[in-house]
């Protein structure tokens, strides 16, 4: 059986929302054993408003919470007993396969970072997002874990959203495209140019850069950027659509005839909000370290929390990471910029 | 009367769209005088279709074409005589007062820090857009011409876009965002860091860092950021509204009633696609060069093309570089990252 900690205090409405999640998870995936990480008396508080009617949902007590505007690193020195923490070590000591938190994503990187270190050969972990687009599920990385990442950390970005995407979302030989200002290869910053090649020269399925306007089309299923850019894009595709459907709601009211067309498109609308709903997704993984751990919008609802916990232990099922390290080791054009070692003598 | 000089050669469809562009806006600006430059042969064959009722309309002869796929810089060193050259040379030499160009933005860059150089205190150009939001325009700056600016440049580049925002816009004291990866003050790399001590201890009206979900709202009137993530951000506000109408119209047509609805909401559909469209804006100045200089998007329309020529006299008249340097040599707040001279005594 796999064992899912999920953080029972992270999050904006924690925890409420997240033991809420975690019942749905545990009646839904029977196969999960969810272990549920904070403050006792309010998670049992939250429990007892729901039945769970399959699967089996433990307590682990943790007595204190780091908080969304905490200091990521500052606070985990100082609150030694945090949800997050805990949460990580049960992960570290094997008492648990996967984390899930919708907490202080600062927190659960530097945690991750600090306690469980990196996978073999990965030599900084990155969060790998799912965007809807109309082509399917096309995966960004990073999104805020690395905002300065070399020419080699975004090869090996590439390499590992790669293997997300055609193992969680059966993507065959996914495309990767790397976000510039211009398609040409001589675009960019200098890291960006060395990527380029560094991607171009490697047996990935490189396409090559891929700009702004690509990312609502689909037109790639991986975007490989560093964390800055990628949490700054992420924002925005998060609120564009629903901004979009309100200034074209607002435009629908100025009048009765568009008034009454307006309701009439009203399940096609609908329809739409929930294709591009970011709940289907749930979380996205912070991939290179050595655990599966699952980051969740701090605005998470129950639905995408118990969404978080299926792809977690999708991820775990699928031996995610094993593949990682894998590939990183035996395939020396996937994630060489070493030179020949013949060279060397 | 205002010269503005138009690079005749420049951008994906010219010369035929940039010549109908200049004639509407001597027809329509019969202040302006329009000097076209470019191949005399091509431009006059190109305004032999039209008819120019009003204002005036000059040649000038420049016999080389950079094209979209040039390297700036090894482009202008080879081709002496290109048309964004020559335009550049006339601004420099008083000929003309402004250079509206829709070619290589590179290059276009290029040749005007090479030939005009910068404005009396001001470290580095930038390139400041205005994008329609529902509050009304706002502007990003820096959007492609400095991927790693310091902190300092941050700073003059907020000072640059409040100027702009403030003249040709009319905002009354606007308001300045930080573009970070969260709100509080300790997010995001050093120089943002950095970029945001400067900005809360200028005169500026800084409200802090913004995110990626505040593009669509308008929720400041200028946004400041690195050329890098503003030119990723400009080129997906292009395509958002445009790839929403598209998934919205697909949805529609699925039946029959909200195909009918879709009919009725035609005309807010329409008003939406004016409203948000990116041609009324036609243009974005390369702030800080000494000269007038307006960078179109290569696929400007005609429409586009005249609107950046209207900005281009707007932004003589109300002598927008004057205010920029009379700003930053008179208000050391709002440009003063220098300790004050007493404590090298």
């Amino acid at each position: 059986m796999i064992r899912i900690a999920v953080d029972g205090m992270g999050g904006d409405y924690a925890p409420q929302v997240v033991v809420e999640g975690a019942v749905y998870a545990a009646n839904d995936f029977p196969d999960l054993e969810i272990v549920l990480v904070g403050q006792p008396d309010a998670l049992k508080r939250e429990l007892n408003r729901h039945k769970v009617l399959g699967g089996k949902i433990v307590l682990q007590e943790a007595s204190e919470v780091i908080t969304m505007a905490d200091s990521p690193v500052a606070s985990l020195k100082k609150k030694k007993n945090s949800s997050i923490g805990v949460s990580i070590d049960l992960l570290k000591n094997k008492e648990a396969d996967a984390v899930v938190t919708a907490g202080n994503t600062g927190a659960a990187v530097a945690a991750s970072a600090l306690t469980l270190g990196n996978l073999p050969g990965i030599k900084r972990p990155g969060i790998a997002i799912s965007i809807p687009t109309p082509r399917g599920i096309s995966i960004t990385m990073d999104v805020g874990a690395n905002l300065n990442p070399s020419a080699e950390e975004l090869l090996q970005y590439a390499i590992m959203a790669e293997i997300y995407a055609s193992t969680i979302f059966k993507k065959k030989r996914p495309s990767i495209g790397l976000l510039n200002i211009g398609e040409e290869e001589s675009k960019g910053t200098v890291v960006l140019k060395e990527a380029y090649k560094l991607l171009r020269d490697s047996d990935l399925n490189f396409v090559g850069n891929i700009e702004g306007r690509d990312f609502f089309t689909g037109k790639v299923d991986c975007i490989i950027c560093d964390g800055f850019v990628g949490n700054v894009v992420l924002k925005m595709c998060e609120s564009v659509l629903e901004n979009s459907i309100e200034i074209i709601t607002r435009e629908f009211k100025k009048n009765p005839i568009t008034l009454l067309g307006a309701w009439l498109c009203k399940p096609a609308m609908d329809s739409i909000r929930k294709e591009t709903n970011y709940e289907e997704a749930g979380g996205a993984p912070l991939l290179g370290v050595n655990g599966t751990v699952i980051i969740s919008h701090g605005i998470s609802s129950a639905k995408a929390i118990r969404n978080a916990i299926r792809v977690a232990g999708s991820i775990v099922e699928r031996h995610v990471n094993q593949n990682i390290v894998d590939r990183v080791e035996s395939h020396p054009n996937g994630s060489s910029t070493r030179r020949p070692e013949g060279n060397q003598t």
